[in-house]
């Protein structure tokens, strides 16, 4: 590999990728050319992906914002093969954490305190890379394959820009690490960052997928003492103990009460803190009826279907006192946050290997698909050298 | 006076009220009788109430909540005439404020920073008093007369809790002072307390009647930079710049812009807070639209009719990290921050007398009920003794 590393610098490299060229069908592993980085960019050897939801959304996606053929792939670690012209902040050989939205470390936004959503790279779902409106990708007939998340990590290299990577400690075993790069950062950072979960808080999860098992271990570390799980997967319950899930709704089985009628009637009044992480108006309509009065607060991860609305009644709005926000990428800002959880991670606070039920090679890739549309999988890490 | 003081005490009181009868009439100045306190209640002598505009919403609404015959009025002053059994937090004499809002200083939402809501006298409107569920007004044939939010203060006497009294330092001016039971905390409270303006935000307030400028006032003294007032009436800006208005959109006349447009094009992005003031389901999707990506956040003071609903895209809450919230009473502790505002008006920083541009007396009550349906008062003063 080290020899590889020396004779492609600056030269395309051909390698093997996963590539979607049709909507809901399979990927199928081909080789491909990667251009080198263009200035401000990084090619990066991926170590490992982990399968995220959003992957298996846009594989199937007919039309915009999916783009085919494209690479998808956006939770991965990799190491450093080469460096664009100036760039300076990461050196062949790094080991780092690819992140879907940026930090620039420049604009308003990303001085402030608080946004995490760099105006300089703002995130949008482009097909190409964010600096420069191209692709890295051609396949062996010379066709235009895109990216997808400024990430595309079901690659063997991929090219990725340097606002959207960050420099990680290369003490973590990668298969952890790469959960850092999207699901179980956003749910962490909601519970942290964007609710600023307090000591003795109660909380309410609703969806127990990997992003909202990381609200569980995120408020956990918050101190957080009654995190209620709402799935309609009674099975998730003794999953979601391991993350700090203390009590369960099953949000079908409510004896003709609403979660929030549940809920409310459990805490005495509403939750502190009530997560969205599954993208459903309707269940982020009983997220903010399950937040008590005075200081309630609804944090929505989950994306609905494009067009789909919340519709809040405006008196319950003025007369509740209660709070709604959104966010991405639970609030974090990739570069200054990330490397915090990973040290929690490796003080062993931070429970990631929790997260990892199944492991792949690349050439099984879409067995990880099937895994997950199945729900028998939390997070499906996919190694490219194994 | 100070010979009917020490003789009415235990006794029940006949004086005037201003009555309403019916939904929509004028009101009618009656003798009454009002009864004296019974426990945790103090009897107040009226000194003057300055009309809101939710005595209008309720002189004219037609069935429930409203309840007639009724005595209206909720933003007043008054002194202590006598107090019921075990009442040892006011005394006779005393300068108080009533508010519709309550501070029991005992429950879990008064005994935390984070709620102004609370629990054990909830706000709800009630033609009753909140802690005996009864009357304390009948009229002359024995008729019971309704109470209105906790206040009834169209009348010379009035009964209210001691948990919606709140003591004040007597040198303010009454007709100062009647402006902070309701209407001007209600503004500045959610510019310092709800939204928690900084120094250098810039913010816009959709609606410039009297609580829109007691939003821009209380961002003025939070050192807000911009201060971006909307209304269909451009009359308005030249009245906002004395409460540190300091740019003016006319919400209909944009060149086929909506106000958030201009808005976001004005201040490169949106506004760091924006204050919906009017009560208008629209007007409230506008205020988010205007808001900032990354941490701007929308704050919700007026309410719409019954069963309105304010609807948002799923994606733009996730996407934008916006927030929304809605506070009663500014996000104030009656007790805990009226005395400082009172405190900041002595110490001439708070703008308490541009509020106040019309007074009558009491039997020209009316006339201050046309004045603001005629748009051309911000606050009108109602005096009992002159």
């Amino acid at each position: 590999m080290e020899h590889k590393l020396a004779t492609t610098e600056g030269q395309p490299i051909r390698c093997k990728a996963a590539v979607c060229r049709k909507a809901g069908e399979p990927l199928g592993i081909e080789e491909i050319m990667v251009a080198p980085p263009m200035p401000g960019e990084a090619r990066i050897r991926i170590i490992c992906s982990s399968l995220c939801r959003t992957d298996i959304s846009f594989r199937n996606m007919q039309g915009p914002p999916a783009n085919f053929p494209t690479i998808l792939g956006h939770e991965a670690i990799g190491v450093v093969e080469s460096v664009g012209e100036d760039v300076t902040e990461v050196a062949k050989g790094d080991m780092v954490v690819p992140i879907f939205i940026a930090e620039c470390g420049e604009c308003i936004d990303c001085k402030s305190s608080k946004s995490n959503l760099c105006s300089k790279f703002p995130f949008k779902l482009s097909p190409w890379m964010p600096r420069h409106a191209t692709s890295r990708f051609v396949d062996l007939k010379g066709e235009i394959i895109h990216h997808f998340l400024s990430v595309s990590s079901f690659s063997e290299y991929t090219v990725v820009d340097i606002a959207h990577l960050t420099k990680i400690d290369p003490e973590v075993p990668p298969s952890k690490a790469c959960l850092l790069s999207c699901g179980v950062s956003t749910g962490v950072g909601a519970a942290w960052r964007t609710a600023g979960v307090e000591p003795g808080s109660t909380v309410a999860i609703f969806g127990l997928g990997s992003i909202g098992l990381a609200v569980a271990e995120g408020a956990r570390l918050c101190g957080a003492t009654r995190i209620i799980g709402v799935d309609i997967n009674s099975e998730k319950y003794e999953i979601g103990k391991k993350f700090g899930i203390t009590d369960f709704v099953h949000s079908g089985e409510c004896e003709n009460k609403s979660a929030s009628q549940v809920i409310i009637e459990m805490t005495d009044g509403g939750a502190d803190y009530c997560f969205e992480c599954v993208g459903n108006a309707s269940l982020m309509h009983e997220a903010y009826a399950s937040c008590r009065k005075g200081w309630g607060k609804t944090i929505v991860l989950g994306s609905d279907k494009p067009g789909s609305k919340l519709s809040l009644s405006c008196s319950e709005i003025l007369v509740s006192g209660k709070s709604l926000v959104g966010c991405m990428f639970g609030g974090l800002k990739p570069k200054s946050h990330v490397p915090i959880l990973i040290k929690r991670y490796l003080d062993k606070e931070l429970n990631l290997d929790g997260f990892v039920t199944h492991e792949v090679e690349f050439k099984d890739i879409n067995k990880a698909f099937d895994l997950m549309i199945k729900g028998q999988c939390l997070r499906c890490v996919i190694w490219m050298d194994k």
